[in-house]
């Protein structure tokens, strides 16, 4: 008897698991003669493969062949031990003092987003995020069957007043308890662009602290930091979590050096760690040693640091390019801001719809162009606004910003209004 | 108000995350003068650090900079082919035709043994597995709120009677729906060191195809096929599953290569890699690409196989000096059987309680030599013998052989008798 016709009887969490309509397009942009502005990839042009070959022969002379053995499930200690003396010097020397415990590597940032959200949620729970965020987290949200409840935004973030009324909500309904996390990207948010105000951070801190929620964690991810193109930076959420009890603060190596190399850290609350270590090493006892030893060479030797500055300057350049290029072909059908550092220039385009089978979708794509619904960042596609859209400056050359950003025009001056939002 | 001494509330998965014994003791292992026989590491020496430095700079050269990028979320295209050319010249061509859209990398094989296990498991869920069995796959399966069923195993691997009766008890309990996964390691197992038979392969898939149970995916652990000792290979289950409709078959490029380069694979039922591909985007999308570049391009240099070769010769070596060694020092005090390929020898000391809270543990200590416990290796430890071990040859030279076994042996001589196994 064959059991080749029979479903497999699987998990509620896979039941859960469907298709996002983000891969579809993604693979659109893979396609030839299309310029893709959706992809949140990085540019290659900056990644170091040159340098790390010249001294890839240094790195194992130095190191040993254990950069080939099996790592230590939470990170090599040397490079947590450098994520805490950075963030010593950007937020302040005390983050020196925390136990290395408290300290993690991952498979990227993503993978400790989904181990403190395996940790927090269970299926029902409660989480904020701002709307718009970072659209991939939404599907982990999605796997983990939280009820999301998306914060509006406006150029300084979260808005925290929402954000204090949206928790007195839930705890007068008797969810106190089952408000398990605050998500908030808050350096140069994918998609928005925008960087939560210092301000704001205080508040966002003080009113979760203050809530009749039991006890939520906040998630600060800080994947976009060091691609400022200024030279101020501002103190991290955590920076003002003084007991280390409230914040987990996510940081990644992709972004500022090499997305290859898969590299995220977090430093977590104490109990949040002790968990995270145990579902860290039933995920895979450890990520690439490696890419871990190599990272913390590469810091060592300078290139890290080196490259950062590289990317910045790079990073800055492409950006002020496509806000020059809307500014010339899309004045008076777009809305825009110019962001201050990361990947993104998030679009409004009143009186369009922006989604993914609406008409100027369809145009951009016959005109050789792709972009990021906004849709796919709201937690409620429905209820958020039609007529947004991110564009990447990341892995796009010059001459496809260009190129990009006309074809773009032509198809919004061939697709009719829609006259569904706004 | 300060939340520092409110507990977080946590998730039922987090609950059940509670720290692993086995972890104390692999940190004990890390001591001075403590000789490990009981990390599950590979043999420094054999790692190919310096041959990867070598080719390195061609490596980059040839490859360029997209090595450092973002990957593909199910792993590089060519890495997968050569998995099922591979799996081709071993198992038959017909593993050619399987559509790559089945084939998945991983961080390591562990990390698609809990994706596997995130899809098919429900806390309640029912699990089989032999007994003794992977250890680290237990602590997966308790996170995940298993109900686990051990079955007995001998020289050939697991009881295909025992299994056939089990799964009818579980039918008849009305449990049949609640089985989900059968996990065997087919070669070489860990701890055991035995192969499951050529017979009992065919049997096992036929028991669980005919069997009243909806359909449970069966795992095929596959870890150590490479590292065989002799030259006879052995077809395996997921060759005799003809639709591809059962077995899920597992491997791994961390044992016979790399573990630093952190990179499995497995070839998996149409349904359950359309789950994988969703769950693995959400938990990283995509492991390090990095390493997937480095080893793919070592196998087409021919450094990949010329490394088997070498390892196969250094552990078989490594095996014969125990087994050698148990038989001057551990006569009438142990059996074992010498293991046709893998790391472990699996030993049984009649009449000796080796558990960690035991005499003979504690003195191996204070003599300077570690084990790891039999009974951590069985889903009820209480149910399980006590007077097992596991001995790994992986990372110890041959003079720690040497001395290990001694030492073992002379804490054995000092170990009144427990009268509690046997």
């Amino acid at each position: 008897m064959s059991t080749t016709n029979r479903d497999f009887p699987i998990s509620a969490r896979a039941e859960r698991a469907t298709v996002q309509p983000i891969g579809e397009l993604m693979a659109k942009g893979a396609e030839k003669d299309i310029i893709s502005l959706a992809a949140g990839l990085v540019d290659e042009e900056t990644l170091p493969a040159r340098q790390i070959a010249a001294l890839f022969a240094d790195f194992i002379r130095e190191r040993g062949p254990k950069v080939l053995q099996y790592g230590v499930n939470e990170g090599l200690h040397s490079l947590r031990r450098k994520v805490l003396d950075r963030l010593a010097s950007s937020d302040g020397p005390s983050a020196r003092d925390v136990p290395l415990s408290r300290v993690m590597l991952s498979t990227g940032s993503q993978q400790m987003l989904y181990i403190l959200t395996e940790i927090m949620v269970d299926p029902g729970d409660i989480v904020i995020t701002a709307a718009p965020t970072y659209f991939v987290y939404l599907g982990t949200l999605q796997l983990a069957g939280a009820r999301i409840v998306g914060i509006p935004a406006d150029e300084d973030g979260m808005s925290i007043d929402a954000l204090e009324s949206a928790i007195d909500g839930i705890v007068k309904a008797g969810d106190g308890p089952r408000l398990k996390l605050v998500y908030v990207t808050t350096y140069f948010d994918n998609p928005s662009g925008v960087s939560l105000s210092v301000e704001r951070r205080r508040q966002l801190l003080r009113v979760v602290q203050s809530s009749g929620a039991v006890h939520p964690l906040v998630i600060e991810d800080a994947a976009y930091r060091e691609l400022s193109f200024g030279d101020a930076d501002t103190p991290s959420i955590w920076s003002f979590d003084d007991h280390g009890a409230n914040v987990a603060h996510l940081g990644t190596f992709s972004k500022p050096f090499s997305p290859g190399l898969r590299t995220g850290f977090a430093v977590l609350p104490r109990a949040i760690a002790e968990k995270a270590s145990i579902l860290k090493c039933s995920h895979d006892f450890g990520s690439a040693n490696l890419t871990q030893h190599l990272i913390d060479y590469c810091i060592e030797r300078g290139l890290y640091d080196s490259n950062v500055e590289v990317l910045r300057k790079t990073y800055a350049a492409k950006c002020a390019l496509m806000c020059q290029c809307l500014e010339r072909d899309m004045r008076g059908l777009a809305l825009w801001r110019a962001p201050g550092g990361g990947l993104y220039v998030w679009v409004d385009m009143p009186g369009f719809n922006t989604g993914p089978s609406g008409d100027l979708f369809a145009n951009c794509a016959s005109e050789g162009v792709i972009y990021v619904p906004g849709q796919f960042s709201y937690p409620d596609p429905a209820a958020g606004p039609k007529s947004k859209m991110r564009l990447c400056f990341g892995p796009a050359t010059a001459s496809d910003i260009e190129r990009g950003i006309g074809r773009l025009a032509r198809a919004a001056r061939r697709t009719p209004p829609s006259g569904g939002a706004r």
